[in-house]
C-alpha cells in the first residue's frame, strides 16, 4: 500500500499547471517565489499546489541527500562587536574559505539580543542549512542549548561549559596552557606582581585563561585580577583600575590582544614604561592589533583562521557520517610569541 | 482526479516510521538532519522517505506561505572590504534591525570572487529565503543579473546600470544631486581648480557622482579627475597623483569619506593646509570616519542605515504582494554637512 502512493504522491509541475489553468512557466515562477506574477495567478497556482500536495524537486531532493549546500555561521555577539573585533573577521575568513573549498555557501548570522535566539533556532530547524558553526557563545544564555538541540549538526568554536550537558563537538585552542605559558614567561623575567585582565566570565575561553593564571600564581592577591569584556576600552579601564589598586604591579597578562592594546594605552597615559616598569603579554597574536602596538606586543599565538577551517572540516566529516572516524573535538596548540612588551 | 491524490500524496511521519520499522522520533531526527542517528537507521528512513514520497510539514508549509522567515543580504565585496569599510556595517545595521522588526532572520553572504556567483544563485534558487537584498553590486560581473533572474524577489541597494536591462527595484540616494551640491559649495567658496577623486567605474554610485561633478564644472580639465576604489589608501594615492599633475589645485571632492580621509593624510604629509590651501569635501557622512579627521570633514550626508531599512520595507511590501501600492524604487535625499575642511 505505501508503495502504491509513490506514483500518486508526486504530482508534476505540469499537473499543477493543468489544475490551475496556467502555463508551466507561471507555476515554476510562483513555486520559486512568485516575483513578477500577477496576484490572481499566484492565488490560482497556490490553490493548485495545496490541492495536489505538490512539492518542488529541490525540496524533495535536498530532503534525501541532506545537501542544502549551505552552512550557517552564528556569531553570538551583536553587530558592533562583530565589526569591531578582528577576531571574528579572522575566524570567519577561515570558515568562509574552507566552506568555499567544499562548495558550500556560508550564511552569516549574528545575535543582537536574547530576542533573536528563538528565531535563529527556527531558522536552523527550517531545513535551510546542512549544519551550523557557532562561536563566541555565552554560557549564561540559552543559545548554546538551542543550537545543540536543533535538528542540524553543529560544531562550536570554543568548548561548551563544563556541566552544561551540551555534548557538541568543538574546536578550541589550549587556552589554559597558553595562559600558563604567558604567566610563566612573566615570572621567568623576574616579575613579582603579575596582574590579569580577564575576559567575560560567561565564556569558557576567559575562564580557562584565568585558570592558567592561577596554575602558575597559586593563591595570588585577588586585587590583581580585573574583569574586562574583550574590548579595547575595557582593557584600558581595567589597567587603570589595577594601577589604582596595586601601584606596585610590574606585569600584566591580558586575556586578549585588544584588551592588552587598551592596557598599553593607559600605561602610556600614566607615563609608565613598557616593559621597564610594567611588562605586558596579550593573547591571540592578532595581526591587525599587534602591528600597531607600541612597543610590539608579546602574546600567546592561536591560529584563529586555522581553527575556523578546522570547524568546517569537522562539520563536513560529521555530515558525511564519518563521525566514528573523526575525533569528537579538536584542541589546538598555542605558542608564546616574544616581542618587546615582555 | 487531481483532487483524489491530495490524501494519498501526504504520507505522515507515522507512515514513514512504520514503513522503515523505526520509531517516530527516529524519523523526525533523520528528516531534520540525522545528527546522532546510526547510519543503518538513517539509510532505512531515507529509503522509506523516498518510497513514500514523504515531505516534512515545514517544506510544504513554506511552499504555500512563501515564508521561510529569512532574507539573504548579499554584499558584493570580499570579506576584507566588508570588515574594513564602515559603509557596509551601517547599511547592514539598518537592514538587520528592520528585518528583526519583521521577525525575519538576516543571513549575510559576501562575494570573494566570480567563483562564488553561481553558488549564490543556487542558494537563492534553493528555497531557503523569502527574498534577497544586494548591494555594492558591480556592473562588470554577472552577479546582478544572476540575482535579478533568480526565483526570489530582490531589492538592490544602489541603482542598476542604465542599459543593463535589469528591472530590479532599488533604494539609492541622489548621488548626482549630492555631488552637484558638494562641487557647487566649493565653487561658491571661490575655488577655481576643483579636482575629483572618483570611485570605481563599475559602480553606478561612482558614475553618478562623476556626473554631478561634470554638471557643475562643465568641461573640466581631465587631469583633475583621478580614479580610486573607495578605500582610504586609494584616496591617499589619488590625492598625491592629483597634486603631482596639478600643483595649483585648490579643492578636491572625494566620492566617499574614506577616500577623503586618505586625501587629508596625503595633504598633511605634503604640509598643505586644509582648507586654506586646499578645501576637501567627502561623501557619506560616515560617523566612524568623520569623527577622526583633522580638520573636521565637510561632506554630503546620506542616511545609510535608513536606506538599509528602506530596502527591507520595500522588499516586505513586494513579498506581501503589495507591489502595485509600493513605489518601484526609492531615491533618498542627500544634504551637505558643512564643517571645517571646506
Amino acid at each position: 500500500m505505501p508503495e502504491q502512493t509513490t506514483g500518486a504522491s508526486r504530482p508534476t509541475l505540469e499537473a499543477v499547471a493543468a489544475h490551475a489553468g496556467v502555463s508551466r512557466a507561471t507555476v515554476s515562477r510562483v513555486v520559486n517565489g512568485g516575483a513578477g506574477v500577477r496576484q490572481h495567478l499566484v492565488d490560482k497556482v497556490r490553490k493548485a499546489v495545496e490541492d495536489l500536495g505538490y512539492v518542488p524537486n529541490h525540496a524533495a531532493r535536498s530532503l534525501v541527500t541532506r545537501r542544502h549546500g549551505a552552512v550557517a555561521v552564528i556569531i553570538a555577539e551583536p553587530e558592533f562587536r562583530v565589526f569591531s573585533d578582528p577576531f571574528f573577521e579572522q575566524q570567519v575568513r577561515g570558515i568562509s574559505r574552507e566552506l568555499t573549498a567544499h562548495d558550500s555557501q556560508m550564511v552569516l548570522l549574528w545575535v543582537e539580543g536574547v530576542g533573536d535566539h528563538q528565531r535563529i533556532a527556527r531558522y536552523l530547524d527550517g531545513g535551510h542549512v546542512d549544519g551550523a558553526l557557532a562561536f563566541s557563545l555565552h554560557s549564561d544564555d540559552r543559545l548554546p542549548a538551542l543550537i545543540a538541540r536543533s535538528s542540524v549538526q553543529a560544531v562550536f568554536g570554543g568548548r561548551p561549559p563544563v556541566g552544561s550537558g551540551l555534548s557538541v563537538p568543538f574546536v578550541d585552542c589550549d587556552n589554559r596552557g597558553g595562559a600558563r605559558e604567558a604567566v610563566r614567561h612573566l615570572v621567568s623575567l623576574g616579575r613579582r606582581c603579575v596582574a590579569h585582565i580577564a575576559g567575560p566570565r560567561d565564556q569558557t575561553s576567559a575562564l580557562d585563561r584565568i585558570a592558567g593564571y592561577h596554575d602558575v600564581l597559586v593563591d595570588p592577591d585577588p586585587a590583581l585580577l580585573c574583569q574586562g569584556d574583550f574590548t579595547r576600552e575595557s582593557g584600558a579601564r581595567a589597567m587603570a583600575e589595577l594601577l589604582d589598586r596595586r601601584p606596585e604591579l610590574d606585569a600584566v597578562f591580558a586575556a586578549n590582544d585588544l584588551m592588552a592594546a587598551g592596557a598599553l594605552h593607559t600605561l602610556r597615559e600614566r607615563r609608565l614604561r613598557v616593559p621597564e616598569d610594567i611588562a605586558v603579554v596579550g593573547f591571540d597574536d592578532m595581526d591587525s592589533v599587534v602591528r600597531d602596538t607600541e612597543p610590539a606586543l608579546t602574546t600567546v599565538r592561536q591560529d584563529i583562521e586555522g581553527m575556523g577551517r578546522l570547524m568546517v572540516k569537522l562539520l563536513m566529516r560529521l555530515l558525511q557520517g564519518r563521525s566514528d572516524a573523526a575525533p569528537a573535538s579538536v584542541i589546538t596548540q598555542t605558542s608564546l610569541v616574544r616581542r618587546a612588551s615582555a
